[in-house]
């Protein structure tokens, strides 16, 4: 891997590094909540250390299905960046930037547009599903049914090695892949990375309504900007065991989300072993255990939420930051871009 | 209109201009022939006088059913430009520019695509006829099903307000304009312009073969660059009147190709005439036309020969003004998205 930087004089220096690049991100369509936390902000947190951790803000493609509310999108940009440095991800290890900013994505994308048919795009399984979801049947836009190929863009004009992606959007992954050899074999080249996907093993963080994913779209998040009260709220209300009517009833452990987010977030292991022991037996109340959770919850995030109310005091170091992590990625865009141009003989000079 | 310059101290002057802006192109796959010639490029030549005239050089394009052979469409990028030196289109009036090098249109293409559905891209007449020439089905690329957004794109970031195109390009003008709408509607803006369609009144130029367009793939192209034992040869082996066995027999004139070709060149029209009586009656033989027409299609070509020869010459020169060209439509270009960034919300700063 290669490393632009430039020096005073204004000549291009090489840094060799052994760092496998990441490419990871988010739609900003809200706030970024405790779901995306244990399904992935926690594992950047780390990667940054390991890897070379590129995090892209996806407004394009949050347009693609948001493309009535662009002020929506814009305002969610400022806020998933305040939810990254509040959790800890860090300026100086990961680069942040925004998509809309390298045009580069959009020209690969119009690319590898010829190299993905029609149909191809139409049987990739996540787009089948979020057709469905959406309900947009035959009238679906066509920037939607082709995010995959742009998010193929993302992946491969940083050249990422390695993608951290849910079970259910391997198959995006697949096609990226399919794209990149098509296009390496067409042109001739090896220009473009291959990329894996790197599946968390800790499976999804439910709703507090029990459902197996927390969405914002659902209304059982939790969010990382949420108040104490709000959080005290959203816990109390949280779905355990609807046969745990009184205390004395033995109650099920099992897909109660309390406790699911007690294993998540209590460190005092053998303390919720007896906690569910006792349920199992009956005799414990699920308040006990929500005031517990609330109390856990808070020690996690309040210096979350500290951190974030730091930053939010000035917006425009924040923007600062992320204008300056998308300047660092339109070098390696362009220099991505000038290899595939040079491959694809649209190189005029 | 405004155009923009800079001064030497860097500060934006806008000048206005009352001419109208007119965007027209060819895709890079061949050389130019007389039928360019007839449908378009004799038009350019004076719209550069009247309009403020755009000539796009579509390599995009080009590739999108061309994306196997990018060597090829490279080579005719310049051979493209020097027809248009060869036949009279002045760099000085007329702005020629590489459609890869404005990555905006890209961007826009990827705002637009989330503005049509699937179904409308389907539905596009001239879509459907070139899915069926080119025996498509199902498989069509994803790049190609689309190129009428890239068309929408290419057409509004400069702002035309006009495109030449033959009658079957209509529905791509229709579509540029829904979509125009839309945006404009959508993001509560007028900063996208609607485009009308100039249709030349010559009927086209049909082929040496007597079908209806003359076409690389068909085989029945003169071209702009061919030598004159070349063009002799063409004329030679025109199609006539089939009927016409005997120089003593009477022939047919309509849909006589060479008629058809005196018709359009030769500005002796009263001697045409007669001899269109001659023909009918009978007593004058294919070959004095066709002599004829070799003569005054040289008279013709031999000064745009001339002038490809002396241009191809210094091949650096020639790209050089394309690259000039370009570096001007990319201010424009770059006006437009920041206005179309501004206004869906993406001007993050």
């Amino acid at each position: 891997m290669f490393d632009i930087l430039k020096n005073k004089n204004y000549k291009k220096v090489y840094i060799m590094t052994s760092k496998q690049i990441v490419l990871t991100g988010d739609r900003p369509t809200g706030p970024l909540h405790l779901g995306h936390y244990v399904g992935s902000l926690e594992n950047r947190i780390k990667l940054q250390k390991t890897h070379r951790q590129y995090i892209m803000i996806a407004d394009v493609q949050a347009l693609t299905d948001n493309y009535e509310h662009p002020q929506k999108v814009h305002d969610n940009v400022l806020q998933v960046a305040l939810d990254y440095l509040a959790v800890g991800i860090d300026p100086q290890e990961s680069t942040i930037f925004i998509q809309s900013m390298i045009p580069e994505i959009a020209e690969l994308t119009i690319f590898y547009l010829n190299l993905v048919t029609l149909n191809r795009l139409k049987r990739n399984p996540t787009v089948k599903t979020e057709i469905q979801n959406k309900q947009f049947g035959e009238s679906i836009p066509a920037g939607f049914l082709m995010y995959p190929v742009s998010q193929a863009a993302d992946i491969t004009i940083v050249k990422a090695a390695l993608v951290p992606v849910g079970e259910d959007q391997l198959p995006m992954i697949e096609q990226t892949n399919e794209i990149v050899r098509t296009f390496n074999r067409l042109y001739k080249t090896d220009c473009l990375v291959e990329v894996e996907a790197l599946i968390p093993k800790m499976a999804r963080l439910p709703g507090t309504d029990g459902q197996s994913k927390m969405g914002k779209s659902l209304g059982n998040a939790i969010y990382l900007s949420d108040s104490a009260d709000t959080v005290q709220k959203k816990v109390y209300s949280m779905y355990t065991d609807p046969h745990h009517l009184k205390v004395t009833d033995p109650g099920t452990v099992e897909g109660n989300t309390v406790f699911t987010y007690l294993d998540v977030f209590d460190s005092r292991v053998d303390e919720v072993a007896q906690l569910k022991e006792q349920y199992r037996r009956g005799g414990l109340g699920d308040m006990v255990l929500k005031k517990r959770l609330v109390e856990v919850l808070e020690n996690f995030l309040n210096p979350i939420r500290e951190r974030r109310a730091h930053y939010a005091q000035d917006p425009q170091a924040v923007m600062d930051m992320l204008l300056a992590g998308t300047q660092k990625t339109r070098h390696v865009a362009a220099q991505t871009m000038q290899e595939v141009k040079q491959v694809m003989c649209l190189n005029y000079k």
